[in-house]
């Protein structure tokens, strides 16, 4: 199973993009609007992977109560699956708590999903619908 | 820069590997201690990446204390670099915190270092040399 992404939350993709360019040794996407998980995002290139960073556009958001809680730093890991409804049902059916019970629209076009953290001993897995 | 791994601590490998070798499709690889570290520790493979558990072996190491802080969860980001020591007097040179000034032994018979949470948005990233 591949690794998609790591998300990181931060206060602000203005002043955090630049650092992880110079880090990562490339340009960041765009920032991106995710309606449904009130954040905007930027993707880094990570040979093989990538590094999603997360600003919160609503401070009572998931990633904004996440600031609050913790600061900024590692919010998930994703990985990618051919099929996220699938994938939620699967851990269900084995009693693992998830977030969302069907894939729903996430960044880049793609559809998402989220498993609860206490499925996977505190770390917030999301799945990532590559067709 | 490739992620070379995801770190996350666990109070127990024995509790906990089950669980991700399920997810990722494949056997983790036996525990190792890691004595400059006070963890042990396995790995699982993640296509082009890895993820690797880490359960301390000593309550107040610093994952350890991360996970009487914390809870389990998502402790560290690890790139693969050509040169640990050269990357760590690179990010001091530019006023970044690091934790060590030069590499050290780590997990798998590499040489790692670590630079410091504040140099990354609360992020504690790793270097592993790849010789």
């Amino acid at each position: 199973m591949q690794v998609d992404h790591l998300g990181i939350a931060v206060r602000s993709l203005a002043a955090t993009v630049p650092k992880w360019e110079q880090l990562l040794g490339g340009r960041a996407s765009p920032p991106e609007e995710v309606a449904s998980q009130r954040v905007r995002v930027s993707f880094l290139d990570a040979e093989g992977t990538h590094v999603e960073l997360l600003e919160p556009t609503d401070a009572d958001s998931s990633v904004g109560r996440f600031l609050d809680a913790r600061g900024e730093g590692m919010h998930h890991v994703a990985f990618a699956v051919a099929n996220v409804t699938a994938t939620l049902t699967g851990l269900s059916a084995k009693g693992e708590r998830v977030i969302d019970r069907e894939s729903r629209p996430g960044a880049r076009g793609r559809r998402v999903g989220f498993a609860h953290p206490a499925a996977f001993d505190g770390v917030l897995v999301e799945f990532v619908e590559w067709p």
